[in-house]
């Protein structure tokens, strides 16, 4: 063993913690008819306990190996998720905290890859999938393993209107606003969101259709003043739509569509030739919450 | 400066060369009437020619800044664009060959981010869209700004069939060799193809919605030995599909399913519960020709 | 506008929000002597406060535009950023708290790119340098623009050990647990901590530099009988070595390097021939805190 | 199986093409002394020949199993790969000739990932290992599996100069250029080289780290007046210090660190605070050869 500089050592103690296993790569097929049915999750598990002996002493002997996380999850895989991601993540914590020693709570969280049928003839396939762009997301935890809270979500849903957007009327810094008024922009984003529920019992499935069909169509039915004022009515579109829901958040980067300067070329713009800016970007978060 | 060992130094010439800009995000829409059109390419160009005396002597006398290539990127998107992507790319080689002392030839790369309209009671909206998985691709280059060679393409197509598939009958390696054989098997690809033309005009866009369409449809239209037989599938459905194209190329990787190892827990898997395999994966790629 | 079905709205509130601008690159040269120096930062700043009219009424006459928030990034850069990144986040914050009329608090995220002096005969180069890979991460936030919560970080620390290493005595599972036991394996993790001050000023960047170097050494300096283990003896090392810091919290992946199974080619392999599996990984995570 | 509209199918033929495994994730470690020796690659192997029955007819009696590729990268590690990456490479190609009834040649690809000693006291330490940013690369290919071509690269070499480089005396276009010119800029390029050798036996590890040492000193050994004459240089530089190298390319992107414009807020801006574009970039391509 190397030597180093002899250190004195202060006292210290384990603080909040959690292990567990991520990165998960699940399909579940189901074959019960001609019409195969397919599920792709990417999968954490996360449990939390008393660990401290295992962190401050080196014994392990109250650790679940995260080996033995992975095998559960495909194991658990066979035997539930029978219907949402959501359900089958409370059957993995609620396993957890009835096998670990220690373990008296934990969380999974998951990323739902999202696969449509390949279309002949005007028919989705039987057995034949193309993935698609917007992912689903989930998160669910428990202190106990019986009761949980469970917080839904979406993510890469970039969408994008060409008129019926602007940005005027703000703040001016005498110094740092360089920045010209508009009635007429580009609008883009790329929208991250996110939900809690009332209590009550959840078709967790059926909501995140729900949901991926407002925030798409709140898009349309509006001139926006600011992303702020379209993620507040994507907010008041899905709490409409889904009583199950008692809040939604979301981040909403504003990816900026410019005019280029033709002008110095003697050409015209009317918002016909835009550089997309990758960065740096505007990026709003927020709640919106029943009053 | 600093000091360096002094260094003898040997003579050297410069090789095949080209310069120019990359990854130059434009957006062009069309607003001629209030249904709306995008398209959004992400452009790169280069610039072939005699560069001997900015590289071998620091002499940019005869070079064009890259700055103004982008400038003209947009410029000419604004005058021309008016029809595919490839057209586009010759116009702007073209430009180049023309405007620059010593460019005599050079290429046009482009990726197109595509999009969908937002669905609103069933209807595409005017102006609302929706960002999709799959990437349209192309490459135009010109020897001398008057002659094209014209590649397409596409990227990020990702499909995946359930059942129809296997993988037996294969060389066995008296050592090396572990794998069992099936006949029953998740089979899933994540396409790169591109393709080449005959000469004559070509609608560059049609072609590219023929392809797309029978890249999926052959996926579920043959039982698969092994995804080199569903690659020279693939390629005479495009022949035969698309007169206008003479020879396709795929790169298709083998993204593995592995059903996973639950008989150890007492439990059947019927390639119901499948590990998603990251790495390491078999890797496809070849050229489909007209016989 | 397009007519969707008539939705019945609630009522609904904001909840919590923030808004500013991210991925703001920054680099600050110090030309002062023949000797530079520089520091790039990617910037994002959010603001806290009274935003409701903007939201909820489209009235954006409190709101500062992000695109001010990008100059005043740039432009307090060349009036402050003296000393380390976290001050000119503090920096950065009060200013809007004193610009923006509803703007109450916010906060400051950045990531250095770290970048070493070009070797040269021995001797760090006065004006040439070459990017490095793990990255100094950090965040200011204030409530109130005057008083300040800093949380500093590093991102990936990628380390791996050969030897002393283990993975035994752990809790089995009758039914998922399939891993044998080891005292010698290989363990690699991808570092990221983050860390919190006690009350007192703070020389951030020499900080920084004990910490990382902290991290390195504790992992020669011991066996260790799990990451979690491991993890701690960093908490320990760290809080030892600076008394500035409260506590600390490290995201340690193990990056699992298998043992591949060459027995079936009648070949040994003593930890010879490893796979690095990119997934599933385990993932720890947790605080060490002073006792 | 799913009914199609008919299609008439056209003739064609397989043209060029090869199949193989990538993203084989190997490390290989070295423990014949208690100074452990790390190596770590991501290998893809890919086999060419006649492989015409299982791509037209599904006949897969010739084809080795991508799995047994996978297998035999493995084993022969352990066998061999006693010097090089790519004398590693050599062996695997000449393997596959050997052993696939229709292989006629192949190639094997490489990504080593660099990893350092952890510094304790000064000294690096004997088993205990922090990873690097460049990346080092290779490929090895064969007609034959007896002779073979041979190129060595660096990728991820991130490298900047805060002065002595410039960029002037371009080529004006009328109309689509409005770059100022200068004499003093920020330069900055990430490096992608790779490079072929001569007739005879090399030591490719020696030459690599030549190689890897000329490109970042000749960024310091002169005054820069386009990336172009840069790249023509370290050309020169490397052709100069390794006589086994007979030619070098170089893909060079123009990492572009603007000067904010803050005269507009009443500051002065000396090259001081900058702005680090992520696009669009010059990107810059050439070899440069002996002459």
């Amino acid at each position: 063993m190397t030597q180093t500089e002899s250190k004195t050592k202060v006292n210290v103690k384990l603080g909040e913690n959690n292990y567990g296993k991520a990165e998960v790569n699940l399909m579940k097929i189901n074959r019960d008819s001609k019409r195969h049915e397919i599920r792709e999750l990417q999968v954490r598990v996360g449990m939390t306990g008393d660990f401290d002996a295992a962190h401050s002493r080196g014994d392990n002997s109250e650790l679940i190996a995260t080996d033995t996380v992975r095998n559960t999850i495909y194991g658990l895989a066979k035997e539930g998720f029978g219907s949402s991601p959501e359900e089958f993540g409370k059957e993995l914590v609620a396993h957890f905290v009835k096998t670990g020693a220690k373990v008296t709570g934990g969380f999974m969280e998951f990323t739902e890859h999202l696969w449509d049928r390949v279309q002949v003839n005007g028919q989705g396939h039987d057995h034949s999938f193309v993935r698609q762009m917007p992912k689903r997301t989930g998160r669910v935890e428990s202190a106990d393993g019986k009761s949980f809270k469970v917080t839904s979500g979406i993510e890469e849903l970039y969408v994008l209107k060409t008129t019926e957007s602007g940005w005027e009327g703000y703040l001016l810094d005498e110094r740092f606003t360089t920045l010209p008024e508009t009635h007429e922009r580009v609008m883009a984003t790329f929208v991250t969101a996110k939900w809690e529920y009332n209590e009550g019992s959840v078709d967790y499935d059926a909501v995140w259709t729900k949901v991926f069909k407002q925030l798409q169509e709140t898009l349309t039915d509006h001139y926006s003043p600011s992303l702020q004022n379209t993620l507040y009515l994507m907010g008041e579109a899905v709490l409409s739509a889904c009583p199950e829901i008692s809040r939604i958040w979301f981040r909403m980067p504003n990816k900026h569509h410019l005019q280029y300067n033709l002008g110095r070329f003697g050409l015209e713009n009317n918002l016909e030739i835009m550089h997309v800016d990758p960065e740096p970007y505007g990026l709003m978060e927020g709640w919106v919450e029943r009053a």
